[in-house]
């Protein structure tokens, strides 16, 4: 059977380049990078350019500036839980929004029941948080804002820069879950006045379990993981040698890439888009019109439900999400596209596309082709097109 | 030159079956294992076999009490303050030894921030924690009792089942860390009544970067990394498929030749002893006489500086540590043997060698010819010699 990949935002395959990277780390320079003999040395060094890759790849001033970690979601629950901690003495209050992912406001409802309050802001129809509502939000008490660059479900991009100012004109910490905007959006720490960033490798063809927290020298952090002196003493545990090289390539590589990536995804995407507007009626794309990265495309199909949609895609090799992978088993509407205001019915409907390196036109005439017919034979037995109401 | 790898307490190369295991996971089996799609589904039987495999080797009840997290050092962070925050409103009282990890200590410490209570037992000079010291410092508020399985210096093997048995008469919980345990002595986590313990992959012939916790049904504990749905929705973070699939086999071929290994090693640490003995004159063996594991022994070299031997042994293409790889970077004695009330000037020239499923006798040949040679160097410009101490 053909298969079709098209769920490269849950997680991507590891590159051959990056793969190369890793490889000679698991048995032959497979010290421990905290040892003092030349086995440790070797992979000391090579945790040292990694972490040097990602530095120059975001912008940071100083390597020392990276903090490995176990993957995105550590990064998010170490920013949000450590920095709002080490600040505690000066407010309660934190800032984020509401369709982050599940990382950052599940870290949030840890703080609340801590005694912390969070301001969780609206979105608007596109999914974009204004600017003004942040400013609003800000009180006396405010320490950290944490917004996400890119939205992992419709793909909205965030006006990070304006965001981070504003925190900066109140002495706000600014922190941000950039997993979904590495190697899809031009991101520098400086320039965007990012204070604290979380990281990913394997949303850009690095391996699984390892990720970064970009924590600009002076922020103030509690430890999430403690324990050792690793990571200046800020993340305790063995390095993860193989992963932390791998993930270095993956960065330089994306970035490295960027442009012409996105130019492909880009034209695959409105290949897509012109393809299901010809061949399927009553669609919705989700997410902003423009200010959106190109690889990840969320559609509702009305008066077919998504998960049907995904199991019968599912059966003909077709691998998409409904909302995120994260939240997959969770039976409930995307709390993204209920505060971007979108109906349960047509909320419930949507699926999200998400193209890759390796996604091809002819891979997109085969999904539409099949899509076309799933999505129809479903308003064949659904209710709502029962009820006339199209 | 030649090279012999005596740090295998530090971390262990990946072994072929273990590479095997996980090959196919980086770009063939790649899916999200949250993901509802046949990549999603091939990624989550995997990682169900490797639960199963280390629920079976552990003599778990369930798989579902085997937890994956990013490591040892996450495993014991997440138990001691997650059971600890779990049970706040029963006591803030716990129980360790003087002789753990650090990332049991650390995390301890931040729970003293906390405002929580914690005694730190004593040990022998064996390295061994006192059943009886345990009783007594059991209070009404003692909720969780943490005492290490294997130490990772010295080897010694703590009474645990008797320790466990305490704390249950107490209704305390009772956590280890067995971390340096798994593939070294026999674990049964219901005969020796334990209700969480932490493990690790990379000290095993496993991959860096994974552990896991295992946490028996009805134990309460807090998140330490909240998001997401994975792990019965007690860790977020995507799956590390393909670690968790060599973790699993490591700890499946651990368990298979745990005794043909421990008769192997025990061989060669008796050929060590015995020619060091022959070789090097005012040594001292750190540890249980015989309570111990035989892959790990650490020797005191008077009148010698373990950071010197380290380096000249290093030299010569030799790898041993003197403390823990974790606190390499750290200029102070090792915890582990100021507790076992060896004097500072002994504790200092302590070397841990810690040998491995392909260390030879030849190997040991090698090292004793080179150690007897750096040690008696040393010894010849050391103020403790010319001060005609010997």
């Amino acid at each position: 059977m053909r298969k079709v990949y098209l769920d490269n935002a849950a997680t991507t395959f590891v590159s051959s380049e990056v793969m190369a990277e890793m490889l000679p780390c698991f048995n032959t320079i497979y010290g421990n990078a905290n040892s003092l003999h030349s086995y440790g040395r070797e992979a000391s060094a090579i945790v040292d350019r990694a972490r040097d890759r990602i530095a120059h790849a975001i912008h940071a001033k100083k390597s020392n500036e990276i903090y490995f970690t176990s993957g995105g979601t550590e990064a998010d629950n170490w920013a949000i839980k450590g920095i709002a901690h080490a600040y505690a003495s000066k407010g309660k209050h934190i800032i984020t929004s509401s369709i982050e992912h599940h990382a950052v406001l599940d870290a949030c409802k840890q703080l609340e029941k801590e005694g912390y309050e969070v301001t969780y802001l609206p979105v608007d129809k596109h999914g974009l948080v204004n600017v003004a509502d942040v400013l609003h939000a800000i009180k006396k008490t405010t320490t950290l804002i944490s917004i996400m660059a890119v939205n992992n479900e419709v793909g909205t991009i965030q006006n990070l820069k304006a965001i981070a100012k504003t925190a900066h004109d109140y002495g706000i910490i600014f922190h941000t879950d950039a997993v979904q905007a590495i190697g899809a959006v031009k991101i520098d720490v400086q320039d965007m006045e990012i204070d604290a960033m979380s990281m990913s490798a394997h949303k850009i063809y690095g391996p699984k379990g390892v990720g970064a927290l970009y924590l600009r020298n002076g922020v103030q952090i509690e430890n999430l993981i403690a324990g050792g002196s690793q990571e200046r003493a800020k993340r305790g545990g063995t390095i993860n040698v193989p992963a932390v090289a791998g993930f270095g390539k993956a960065v330089e590589i994306a970035v490295r890439d960027l442009s012409i990536n996105q130019q492909k995804l880009r034209a695959i995407r409105e290949y897509f888009i012109g393809k299901i507007e010809e061949k399927i009626p009553y669609i919705q794309v989700n997410g902003h019109p423009h200010q959106k990265v190109p690889s990840i495309l969320n559609v509702s199909f009305e008066m077919a439900e998504g998960e049907s949609i995904l199991m019968l895609l599912d059966l003909e090799g077709i691998a998409v999400s409904t909302a995120s992978a994260c939240t997959s088993n969770v039976l409930e509407p995307s709390h993204v596209l209920r505060a971007m205001s979108i109906p349960d019915e047509i909320a419930q409907g949507a699926i999200r596309f998400s193209f890759g390196k390796n996604t091809s036109k002819s891979d997109i005439d085969y999904v539409v082709e099949v899509l076309a017919k799933v999505v129809a034979k479903l308003r064949s037995i659904s209710p709502l097109t029962k009820a006339g109401r199209r």
